[in-house]
């Protein structure tokens, strides 16, 4: 007995948002039609993650074509075993555009044999672009994830213990996190990056440079995952820096609290502070149609007015950003990078992380996720107290 | 101060012959040079990840361009700040060959541009059938890690409460995992899979198909991550299948049991003994030289001999294949199914996973990862008793 369920899961107000969004940018691109397989994006325009495609095109609705699991169904779902059965169904002309920056060479040559066409043009751009600006109702969902996100760092001071290493205290604020109902899972757009539910960061170990393209690094546990927590003890005079997964329902919230144990010295305080005033700054001075990069430029001018250039993003090695999108995936766009292009639009969520690093104490510093807003610059997302957080001893 | 740190983490003897088993798989595919940016690849060749890629030719000493961290160092290691910087290192004759099955479109085309080519031969195959083939260092690896898989399995009786939810359940088992030295990263090549840690699947929920390709599914417990355990409080007379990850120290072991609360009816049980001889009969069965489909086909007929067709490998959905090479990434060569080509090799390691879904009861059987030996077929690396496990009522 299969129970058939309906594919789509949004509501249909909402999925026509979403579509028309996507629409308006394949068409700024130069794209009449497109077939999307990234389950990002999968999920964006069904609320549902399958094995499949979605046909888009300007004027018809959208195809849904499922390879797993069977039993969905609904208008326009179509059913194949593999892409060639496609071939009927879709129009492939001049206008016509894969995910390139997500599907591998391989998967490309396949579907271009299948349709009998040699190249395709791009839509990654297009959907990225569409992601960035959020609907009301994906605010509304990334808000419920705030407060899931700030409730489980609100547990972190019960849950150390002393003489915790900083993966022992990891894997405890990774409990309480799924017990919250986090689903672990850390959705991150291309190859550069991989990470396990997210970073703790205790003393030095925020000083080690990591392969990957965040904010802060950390040695890791392991060479074949060289990032985050190493082991080290956590001791007094240390900060420990979390920056966990809050992944609760497909969307995520970007968060950072430090904590400490004992006492911190002075550099390191103003550090923080720096963190936080950086914070207030940008969320004031961001608004629909400024620069993403003058949002750095300010954050990068005010660390150095402070004395506090070398532990910007790092001291051993910098990362070049301060914020980033955030949505289905941790890296979304805005970028908020020197060399960024991205101009602020109404409806982004924007993580923004000026961090340090403090040689012989640690990371310090402070992220929330905002959400850009027409009149009143970036509203977070992750209330939670920003001042550092003393472990007892 | 930045102290610098040697590239290599293997010891000389086993990156040669890594490097020498890379090669004579690039050979037989024609291949004369080749750049690996995937991550697996790089681990599998240097012991370490980084954010860069290594050039691999015939005669010459591999190269080692590194874009982050940028301390690391050693003999023929370029550091790059982009791509287009590998051009004047690297000779590109018809022979030169990228990983087409993983780098995207976008990225082959502009390593392409940057070399002045307008294609590359595919080196992914030549990767995946080297590593399949595992060194005796890779296996020593590997059977630490099937210590460390058995000893948290064996902590599973201890962690289940009355009342308990599938997901309360694996959130437990994920901490022993951890605080025993797991990673937790779940290594999958390819896009068509997702998953956080492994699965856990009480009673109907095990029926429930999942649009990933596992051997089970499970409903999970939001639309984002459509697979696993979904909440399902654990009643009497449910089976619980548990089938995590186990990765902790670079490479996996996969390894399934069955709990139960309460009693299964026969027809579970008489199905958890068929995955046991299953088991049994396909550890004698392989050997250097045999057909991978002979053992799927074998299993097949043990199930439809002992009348449990419709339950194998799923109910109402079912799995394509009962066995997979694994190792650094979890979906390696050879796979054990029903149209492979592979023929097994000593050194393969290889997990059996013939399972089945009883209705009204759950999922059944076991799981074992294995090394083909010359002489006497599959040793499990997962040495844990194999008889259904009864949670204290």
């Amino acid at each position: 007995m299969m129970n058939n369920e309906n594919l789509i899961l949004l509501d249909a107000a909402e999925a026509a948002r979403r579509l028309s969004k996507v629409r308006a940018c394949m068409s700024a691109d130069g794209i009449g039609s497109a077939l999307i397989r990234d389950f990002a994006n999968i999920y964006y325009l069904t609320g549902r993650v399958f094995d499949g495609y979605v046909c888009i095109d300007m004027e018809r609705e959208p195809k849904y074509f499922v390879r797993r699991p069977m039993h969905l169904c609904g208008e326009n779902v179509v059913s194949i075993s593999k892409p060639e059965n496609m071939a009927e169904h879709i129009i492939t002309d001049d206008a016509f555009a894969l995910e390139l920056d997500t599907l591998s060479y391989s998967a490309v040559q396949r579907l271009c044999r299948a349709f009998g066409i040699v190249s395709a043009r791009n839509v990654s751009g297009a959907l990225r672009r569409a992601r960035s600006v959020k609907t009301p109702e994906e605010v509304a969902t990334m808000r419920e994830d705030g407060v899931k996100h700030v409730h489980v760092y609100s547990l972190v001071p019960k849950l150390y213990r002393d003489g915790m290493t900083d993966v022992e205290l990891q894997v405890e604020i990774e409990r309480v996190s799924r017990l919250e109902g986090g689903l672990g899972q850390f959705r991150i757009a291309g190859d550069s990056m991989e990470l396990f539910m997210g970073n703790v960061l205790a003393g030095e170990n925020a000083d080690a440079p990591s392969p990957y393209d965040f904010a802060m690094g950390g040695a890791g546990a392991d060479p074949s995952l060289p990032v985050g927590a190493d082991g080290t003890v956590i001791r007094p005079g240390m900060s420990v820096m979390v920056d966990m997964n809050g992944n609760f329902n497909g969307y995520m919230t970007d968060m950072t609290r430090t904590f400490a144990l004992g006492s911190l010295p002075q550099k390191a305080l103003d550090a923080h502070q720096a963190s936080i005033d950086i914070c207030r700054v940008l969320e004031k001075m961001a608004a629909p149609g400024v620069e993403a990069k003058v949002l750095y430029e300010e954050a990068h001018r005010i660390a150095v007015e402070r004395g506090l250039e070398q532990y910007f993003m790092g001291h051993r090695q910098h990362a070049g950003f301060i914020g980033h999108g955030v949505g289905i995936q941790v890296n979304e766009l805005p970028v908020i990078s020197p060399r960024s292009r991205d101009i602020l639009q109404e409806g982004n969520v924007i993580a923004l992380e000026p961090k340090f690093v403090i040689p012989g104490t640690g990371a310090v510093g402070i992220e929330n996720t905002y959400v850009l807003t027409a009149g009143e610059g970036l509203k977070s997302l992750t209330n939670a107290p920003e001042q550092i957080i003393y472990f007892a001893e």
